[in-house]
């Protein structure tokens, strides 16, 4: 399916543009969610909404009605596998950066087809390396996944060999932080630990919903400052997560070979019975 | 003349819309300029299209030909006096973040009327406040003005009182680096400085060419670290600048009252004379 013919809503009605004063545009002011849509129906849907309703109100206007986007879903006829694209902007208006007293935010919703990747990133594990690019620190725009995302497009565009699928990303005082599209889950043989997101980063839907499920089978979670030389080499692992993939085992970074968490098949069976991903296992690529 | 009719082209084509897939809205994926129109004619154009162009190298990837640029300008007729605003992205296409390897970037050309201001503004000064909201530190996206704006626009928000014309910003380090869409330029007596962008900020075209024009005129034109102890309260004078307004002396920062510097004149003089922004003594407004 082409970028041009993609099933696209704006505002409730089919059309593949928005208005180029939208500010989302001009300014990046909005929010979005990447979703994933297992069996027709968009998962983790809940925490998504969730997540893009507290962008909205951390940057300051109102999202748009939870029975809006629901509409758009009824309207749209998902596919059995693809990815959703949700975003909210503040839409049209203001003087400048002065947003609009009276924001009428706009509603987008998109399908895109799932990528493919290769079955063995969720068996063997993926290869990653750091990123030059580093996160800068903005306590006020940390945890949600704003539309001000050229960083991640900088780290991004480092690298093209295929075999490697993600590079780690440092905030600008050295601290890892995620992946430049994934979050990072690092088991440190005594504890599950996540990198803090308080001023730097994105909070992850499915990262938490992981953790969640293996606090459950009686992991210790922990959020945690995280350096390169905290990366465990010898026991425990490294592994990534997104609402998409659900969960990849780290064999290496930056050519350094990591041992394989046990918690990888542990989650990994908890995303397959619940379909919350585009697992192999889940889709039957 | 509302939003919804003013004059657009999107690479060449009169339209208000553009893709949704477009990158410049999905991730800010751009770079942008806004231009005083006088008597016709964009002002400061090299300038503008030097430093998007330089934006485009930065972001890594090939900026729109001038000739296209020029061609769009033929086709809108720019009124006697207005605001272009001109922005080029990345265009639609890639994976998530990873650009496409050969982008074809959109262009994006806006005509929009000239925002009213006070005329007092320019002759007795404006009052700016302190705002809250910082600048992070990014030197791998600092002096380029791209379409990552949400801190301006969150600092932006911090009021709503028309007395106030302006709020400066500091880096997380607690660095003066310039206004939400206004540069600095501090007269400290023995010389001109303007903050460091480095790792932070725009550098400004009209900020720029006024620091010509005051170096020809015998200024002593320093950069230097800025903090709010070293603005200057006895002798001197802060001022403001951009390429709409030209320039702006500060009389009040936070209630504390500020001298008026000699500069301002000179230099508001220079503008008029070149006819270089929309200041009163230029549109007869």
């Amino acid at each position: 399916m082409s970028e041009n013919t993609e099933p696209v809503l704006v505002n409730g009605e089919p059309t593949p543009s928005i208005a180029v004063a939208d500010r989302g545009l001009s300014y990046g002011d909005g929010v979005f969610e990447t979703i994933a849509v297992v069996e027709y129906k968009p998962k983790l849907w809940d925490r998504h909404l969730a997540r893009l309703e507290s962008g909205c109100e951390r940057l300051g206007f109102e999202s748009p009605p939870r029975g809006a986007w629901v509409g758009d879903l009824e309207r749209l006829a998902l596919p059995r596998f693809g990815v959703l694209r949700i975003s909210a902007t503040r839409g049209i208006g203001g003087q400048g950066y002065a947003p609009p007293l009276s924001p009428r935010p706009t509603r987008i919703v998109r399908c895109l087809p799932a990528p493919a990747r290769p079955a063995e990133w969720w068996t063997e594990g993926v290869a990653v390396r750091f990123c030059a690019m580093r996160l800068s620190i903005q306590p006020a725009l940390a945890g949600i996944k704003h539309l001000n995302r050229l960083e991640q497009v900088m780290a991004r565009r480092e690298w093209q060999t295929p075999e490697i699928a993600e590079g780690l990303m440092e905030s600008t005082d050295g601290r890892v932080i995620e992946a430049t599209a994934t979050n990072l889950i690092v088991d440190r043989g005594d504890d599950l630990c996540i990198p803090n997101t308080e001023d730097c980063g994105v909070d992850g839907v499915m990262q938490t919903w992981l953790l969640e499920r293996a606090n459950a089978m009686g992991a210790t979670v922990e959020r945690d400052t995280l350096r390169r030389d905290d990366l465990p080499g010898d026991r425990g692992g490294v592994m990534l997560t997104n609402s998409l993939i659900g969960l990849w085992p780290v064999h290496s970074i930056a050519g350094m070979p990591l041992p394989l968490s046990p918690w990888v098949a542990r989650l990994q069976t908890e995303i397959a019975r619940a379909k919350t991903a585009l697992m192999p296992a889940v889709t039957g690529a």
